[in-house]
Order: C-alpha cells, then structure tokens, then sequence
C-alpha cells in the first residue's frame, strides 16, 4: 500500500489576513486525507475537497464566488481522472451550488467534456443537481465588495489588498493508494467582470490537468494569461518528455509563464511520484497539503 | 525577404463529393497568399480566410453551422498572434455572422481573452459587429440534416458518409514576411448536439496555437478528444522544447492522441522555419496550402 497525497488551494494573489483561512483549509484538507487515507479515490477526493471549499463563503468559487459587472456570480468549474484523461468542465453557471458537482456529472453522465451557460444549467437541472436562485451567491461581503470595485471601475481578482488584482480560485489534486490522480479546480472568476467572461479554470490543460503518467495540476491567478500558456499541460510535459522532477517542472512551468507572457499565478502539482510542490509570484498563495501523515498549511 | 507560407483546413472526416470543396479551397487561400504575398500580417490573413470560410456554406462554420438539438447554431472560434501569445477565443453565439471577427476584437478590444454565450453576443453588439437572426444559419441543407440525425439520435460530425461521424470545422494557419505565425479556428460543432456544447476549436492550447518560438496550429476532429489533450499546445512542445522538425512534430502530436485516447481528427501547422505539415487519422483532411509559390489543395 502506497502512501496518499493531497493538495488544496484557496487562490493566490495579495491576501488580507492570511490566518483566517488556516482552520478552513485545515478542516476540509483533513476531510480529504481522512478519504484517501481509508481507501477512497484521487477522484473523489478532489470532488470533496472542491466542494468543500465551494460551500464555505470564505474562498471565490460555488457560496463565495464574487459577482460579476452585472452583479451576479458566474461559476466556472473542472475536473480531470488521470486514469484515462477523462475530464468534464463547466462555464458561465449562475445557478448551481456546486460547479465541481456539475463538471463531475459532464465527465460521467454526457457524451461531452465542456458544457457552458444556459446549456450546462439545463443538464444540471436534467441530472437533479442542485440548483440556487441567484441571491444565494449575493452575500452582503460580495455585494459589498462590487460595489467598491465598480466604484474604482475596474476589475478585480478576489485576494487583493487593492481589490483590483484579487486572485481567488479553489482546487485540489490528489494521489490515491493506488497511484492515481486527479485535480480539480473551480471559481467565481473575477470581481466586475465582464458578462461571460471565462478564465482558465474550466480550461483542461490551462487550469487543470491530470494524467497518472505525469502530474495532477491545479492553477490559481489571472485567468487571461494562464489560458494563453496551457501551464498545467506545460507541468505535464517537463515531467514526461523532459523527465524533471516534480519540483523542478512546476517551478519551471511557472517560470516560463512570467517570462514569456508577465503571468501572475500560482499553482499546485503532485507527480505520479506522489511528490507534491507549488509555485508562485503572487505574495500569497494559500494552500494545504497532507503528505507522508503530516499536514501542511502555507498562507503566504 | 523571406518567403510566406499559408494552409487552411475545411475539416477532417469522411468527405462525400471531396471535388464539390476545391473550388472554394483554392478561391479562399488564393485570397489569402495574395494577402500575405503583397506584405501583409499572418494574423490578418488567418483572419480573412477563416471570414472567407464562414461564409461559404459548404463548410461547418459561420453561415454554414451545423445545428444543435434545439435546431439553432452555436458557433465557437479562436484567434492568436504569435507574437505576443494574444488570443481572443468565443463559445456558444447564435447570432453572429463571423465568430472570428468576434474572437479577434476579444482580442484587441476587451480585457478577456474568452468569452461566452450570452455574454459574447452582448459584447459583439456593442462593438458594432455584424449580428443575424437565428435562421440565417437554419439553411434548408442543415434543417434536413438535423431531421436526419435526430432520427437515429446521434450527434453528428459534419463531415460523414454516415453523418454520426461528421467532423467539419474551419481553420487556418500563416507565417508572414516578418517570420511572424498567426492561428485561427472557427466552427459550428456537432449537428445535434446538446445546447451548451464546447469543442475544442474555442479553446487555446487545444484547437488553436500561435507562438513565433515554434509554431501556428489549427485542429479540426472530436472536441472531445482534443479538448482533454491539448494537441495543439503539444505540437510547439515538441519543436521548441525537443527540438523536432515542424512535421515530426505533427505526426507525434497526431500519434499521441491517438495512442493515449483514441482521438480522431487532424491539424494543419506551419513551423517557425515556414515549413508546413498536416496530419489526420480520418479518411479525409479537406486542406489548401500555399508555399513556394505554389498552391496545392488536398481532399483526402
């Protein structure tokens, strides 16, 4: 029986008290390690995990996702099995609780991999997801928060002591006892953005990629310049055809990001080896990780 | 001055009547090499002959898109410059003329790089672009194709003897005078499919890639398949990073996603030298290339 390997992030960017999102990722990091630990799938712990993070207002997906230009959330969301790259994501939802749920039922349940707006509620609704009126995700903080931002006519990522370069996003990858992996990644985009507009979360090979010859991916930060650079995808061929390590490919993979294109992100990688690593040029990058029976929370 | 070098694709498949496409292979790159030929930009010409395409009926793109369930087009299309890695990238409008047009002010006139639905249609009508009602693309030819397919409940490929395995989809790929690569992909996805549905030609890494470093991409197949892949993200790993040649690159590209999942489709690809290569899986690969002074048109 190998050993379990879980990563979770809560986006990357600027972040106002980094300590209050400790016992969140702390909480839904154990929820997942408890899974893989008694056995269960790198599938449907990235499933739990997002979910998880999805339901808690603190991070930008699912409860917590920021409003858009028109003042309501517009969710993106993915998830890829490395087993057989089977993958399913999800655009432009206003109206379903939990995005992850949505994209795991595309993978499973379609004949597609990327549904998007009125389409993919339709499907949600057809599948029995669960559905919520839009005043579900316009909490007085994000109402609030828009307000502020449109004030200032900008948009804005969600972890930003300026609110203009805020970066939220959630995801997880994870290593299973059986050495597969999956990741996952969803968010509410950013604050003040335009009516569909999609970042690189619900894009395979941008935002999210797994494939257990490589590497599970999940990535965090503006959404503009990860779609250009398919990092995630780029992770995965340092470790396969370049036979870096974990480490090296996803410091690398960042890298190329900033020099070819000035992205800033950050993003979380476990290799087929179950080694995980993260990287970033954002101040913060909040995330968990359980590894060898220990977890591990960074905040900055 | 070096010189240029351009192909487009009408889509891979299996082609009824492939002479009915030459015509307009040779009348729509004859447009474009004049194009490049009298000193103009590859992002300029990959623009024209994707418009070019959209407008001609025989192909699955603009006015000629198949229809999905609900008997309505949706158009999906992707734009990018390899110069700087700028792309503008649209999914799901039933109400533009030419998706490229639109994909290319994402580019040059939003802060996004992808937009969708209704959202996209919203931003194409305040940048004056060219809107039609929903039947401009409810031809006689695709309502009785729709009639036919939803008969034996599949979804269909444009491209098919049998039309379940249709696989139409517009695209071209250019290198300038100036060494500089541009990428364009255009299409009416599958008849019959879900409301909702994204392929892969919208989406950067996966239909479409343009970077001067290696190489311009366009893919035409399964979206479903590409879309989990990134095939075309993969072809400039393989010329940049291991240093292949443009057409060794293709064929492993095209090779990989076969051998991992069983992905059908092709890609045309013009390399940072100019050379220009192509590869498929399906019987045909409607295609026209203009290099050397010579324009050569394939229909297998």
């Amino acid at each position: 029986m190998s050993d379990i390997s879980l990563m979770i992030h809560g986006g990357a960017g600027v972040v106002r008290e980094p300590e209050r999102f400790d016992s969140a990722l702390r909480r839904i990091i154990t929820r997942g390690a408890e899974l893989l630990e008694s056995g269960g799938e790198a599938l449907d712990a990235v499933a739990l995990c997002v979910q998880l993070l999805e339901d808690d207002p603190l991070f930008n997906a699912g409860l917590g996702s920021v409003l858009n230009a028109q003042g309501v959330a517009e969710c993106d969301a993915a998830i890829m099995d490395g087993r057989d790259l089977s993958a399913g994501a999800v655009a432009g939802v206003g109206c379903v609780k939990n995005p992850i749920l949505l994209a795991r039922a595309i993978m499973e349940k379609s004949d597609h991999v990327f549904l998007i707006a009125p389409g993919a509620e339709e499907f949600a609704r057809a599948q029995g997801i669960c559905c919520v009126p839009a005043r579900y995700f316009q909490t007085q903080e994000r109402l609030a928060q828009l307000a502020r931002v449109k004030e200032k006519s900008a948009t804005a990522l969600d972890h930003d002591a300026e609110e203009t370069k805020k970066l939220g996003t959630v995801g997880a990858v994870a290593r299973d006892q059986r050495g597969n992996l999956a990741a996952a990644t969803s968010t509410g985009g950013m604050t003040n953005k335009s009516f569909g507009r999609v970042g690189d979360s619900a894009v395979l090979g941008a935002g999210v990629f797994a494939d257990n010859a490589s590497c599970a991916v999940s990535c965090t930060g503006v959404g503009e310049h990860f779609l250009r650079m398919s990092p995630a995808r780029t992770v995965a061929f340092l470790i396969e055809d370049l036979a870096m390590d974990t480490q090296s490919a996803t410091q690398e993979a960042q890298r190329r990001l900033e020099a070819k294109i000035q992205g800033v992100g950050g993003m979380i990688v476990i290799g087929k080896d179950g080694v995980c690593a993260r990287a970033k040029n954002t101040p913060s990058l909040l995330s968990a990780t359980a590894y060898n029976g220990a977890i591990t929370i960074q905040l900055a």
